[in-house]
């Protein structure tokens, strides 16, 4: 019996030999040999009492967004399929109350009391993208139907600390504010080229230096496009949060002498819920007082 | 025009009044207002001259094992998908050398020398992550065929730095000893119930106190089972490495006065191949010197 | 002339050979080879909006207090000394608010917005200490007159960051708190030896288990010592602020018709103050509004 | 004694209150209550088997020197004071195994094995730069007599980190060209001005643009130094290894029947001794071939 496995693992009968061990130890010493290596493991724990923020971007989107026929400027099947997959993560990880979403990047805020994970970054920033990256592809035949996914894409993430609730909300505001001002270009853009026949090159140079204003005005002087009228989810984003909705069923209750009675049962349970709406001014916070805790803690 | 937009954002148009702007230029103001939050977000880098290695460990796989009616002790489909989607990874991200995977676990390792993503850990991290749970769904019917993937599953991650090709060796050492020691023991555990005819618990029982000598005992006198005849992906797990292959194809030439020739073409191309040998032992790295930096850099 | 330099330059014209430079340039050639070492450098910036607390320790202060013969249970000379240092490190280095110091250690409380050093933790910590102590030295004369201080002492120091008003002030209230417990007990432990005649080992034994009510009541019935009249300075530590001060001084004018005029000029400027009273409550920071900032920002 | 406590403790007494507690336990349970602040600190260990270097540079020391009258273009007096300084440190603090110092500047190398302060950065670099400190401060009238030192001076520190002994060397190397450099103009500048008579801005003006070889032949052709006869204390710095050193000492034996003999007692012990040689070549590394410890670990 030695004498065969000392032919199969040559590495730890070698330990076995200049330890001068019996075999039958060998290999549990031969892996306590090297769990040294275990120490070189560097702690990165977050700063308690700080918002947690872990923020995904989408790996060469521009390329993938090609490959798949995205529409222009915004594709509402990938809009879906992002916010699916982030509604995932959100029933997944404890203690993200709030997330945000535009274009190919999605942010997940933890709450400042979170211990999740003994708050270490790479813990909570690999697992936020792990389910994530899953649910992407898990999912997107129920927002692509039979457009198939080409290969397995990727998204990267960081993760920022944000102490005060002021620093969050200008976090989410820089977010949205980023969402508002490519949105409105690329409106423009894509309009010039769709219904003004121009080339994607004369789109560009007309649109240069232009301040928003002139944006607005290209599109209703042009084009008899109201911007404000455009779709929310493009121009705000998409904002999940949980609420507690009423779910009502109706259940069939036997009675051993009435037979039987057909009754509403109404129960309260938290969802994840989308919003497109704005998250800038005060009053989606004063709404949902509960994603935020106070700074007085 | 300004109306209506100042209906819509609420948030910026109170920024507007605030700063004493004309619309025009409030939203790129309002943007330009909150981008101090990026200075939130910290450096971190990884040491020059180390190598870098990301470990994946499966999310709750005990539980996704059997829901998915994973084969005791070994399911060679999962195995099979592991390593694809490691391979995957491989081919994605440049500078990883070699892989080492088991069980549901996989590691990663950069080149000392690497440069990608400026050795920013997040970025490194959580690129493998992703890459890897998305192909992990994206390949999931390569292995399982028609049994369907019940729900997205996760992955964490985490950094690990070596200065040395030591410890290096001694952290890949340290993994497949632990896959020597687990799959001993699955092993006769599951030979013991499933040939043996015991209880998972009385199984625990047999197999406490136990040395490695002792598990081989049992499975060759009880069950003529020689654990060195045991399947090498058992034993030894996956490793992944760059190998050049030599690729021929046969290719048709027309020539002006001679007609069709058919002539072979052989072309050099590296490939990620993977191999379940032991690498605690010198042998695997003297076959394959590239793999380890010097230390003398 | 280059015969010469290259017996001094053994190390450079090696380099030189090498590299076939000629020698004019070889010296700056081999700083530049060498510099890729600056790159090792990692960073270690203090996150945004969050109070940066160092702390300095005496190391081996036991001994050295009894080297140095310190009066029991506190010597007036070692605080005031420590002090004058504190009040040397807040006059040398911008945007420290509040410091706060007792028995051999000293925290310092840089405000929440300083960009001091760019925040960098290591430059903050080591100049704090840096200063501290050769300090400690310099002044050591001041208070301790013809005694001479043995050997150049030493302290460590750390840093630690603080999101909230709350969190800072939870961090001082736990340092005071520190200051009175320790207070209570060494003020009974040496009324009991040095009034009671009890060896160290029977004061301790004495004090083993006590509660502060039982000190109090030792103290008060043993000794006739009301503990609420002991000195704040040994029962609070030491608080240093910037505060305002109005500095009186007379000056001579000449006037060309009327000959000389004495005339008091008064200026205010800010110095820095200690103080030895409670920081726990709310009185303090009522009366100092300007030592904390907003947690709105 | 409550009464008159509970005006003493203000803010203890109100937790009190809050708590319910009695006050023989409240200040412990006070002190209990914010000890939750410890948490915020966070953990800086450096990596394993990496050369620790902590470097400490003067502030301020341009200023410095003029205000205590250096001699140009180096003080032996000042360079005898940071060598002293350095020796302490080394004495004070486990496994440096070498410093090297040059102007005002000093690196010292805690060994790649060290666990010395359980690694953490910010002890070692603070020690570093208390211990130093305060040294410079204790030692000043060894050096400078009774030129008074006008106000406590201070350092800066950092920590870095090297993963081998190749990038270890380097570093090393890094500096001593550095002071190589720095030297070479600083002497040919001071001896334009001083043996030159040109104005420190004509010295400027003169040395522009050239090459070492250029500074070489002004100061060989014009004032007939010839650089490579200079001191080695500025042309290389002050390298500190330790060392072990034979010390004779005479004692007198008295024995019973001869009378008193006298003997000559030879010991060998580890003192740290300082060079001023070239450390950028091999020569030094293989005469002192305990300095670095193997890269094969």
């Amino acid at each position: 019996m030695l004498r065969l496995l000392s032919v199969n693992f040559r590495g730890l009968t070698e330990h076995k030999t200049l330890l001068g061990l019996n075999f039958s130890t060998s290999s549990v010493m031969a892996k306590s040999k090297f769990e040294y290596v275990r120490n070189f493991e560097l702690d990165d724990t977050c700063l308690r009492n700080c918002y947690i923020v872990v923020r995904l971007d989408g790996r060469n989107f521009h390329k993938f967004s090609e490959q798949h026929n995205f529409m222009k400027p915004s594709d509402n099947r990938a809009l879906g399929l992002m916010s699916r997959s982030a509604r995932s993560v959100m029933e997944e990880l404890e203690d993200i109350t709030i997330a945000y979403g535009q274009s190919d990047e999605f942010s997940f805020v933890f709450k400042r009391s979170s211990t999740w994970f003994k708050r270490r970054a790479s813990k909570l920033m690999t697992h936020v993208t792990s389910q994530f990256s899953s649910s992407f592809v898990y999912y997107w035949k129920e927002y692509f139907g039979e457009q198939p996914l080409l290969y397995p894409p990727s998204f990267d993430g960081r993760v920022v600390l944000y102490p005060s609730n002021r620093n969050l909300r200008d976090y989410l505001s820089w977010r949205q504010a980023d969402c508002h001002i490519n949105n409105l270009y690329n409106t423009t853009f894509w309009t010039l080229v769709q219904k003004g026949g121009l080339t994607t090159t004369q789109a560009e140079e007309r649109l240069s230096g232009t301040q928003a204003a002139d944006k607005n005005e290209i599109l209703f002087s042009e084009f008899n496009i109201n911007y404000s009228n455009e779709s929310p989810l493009h121009k705000k984003g998409m904002t999940l949060i949980w609420e507690k909705v009423n779910e009502t069923t109706t259940k069939l209750i036997k009675r051993p002498d009435e037979g039987e009675t057909e009754i509403n049962v109404t129960r309260t349970r938290k969802k994840v819920t989308s919003h497109s709406c704005d998250i800038i001014g005060d009053q989606f916070w004063e709404e949902h007082p509960d994603i935020l805790e106070s700074d007085q803690c």
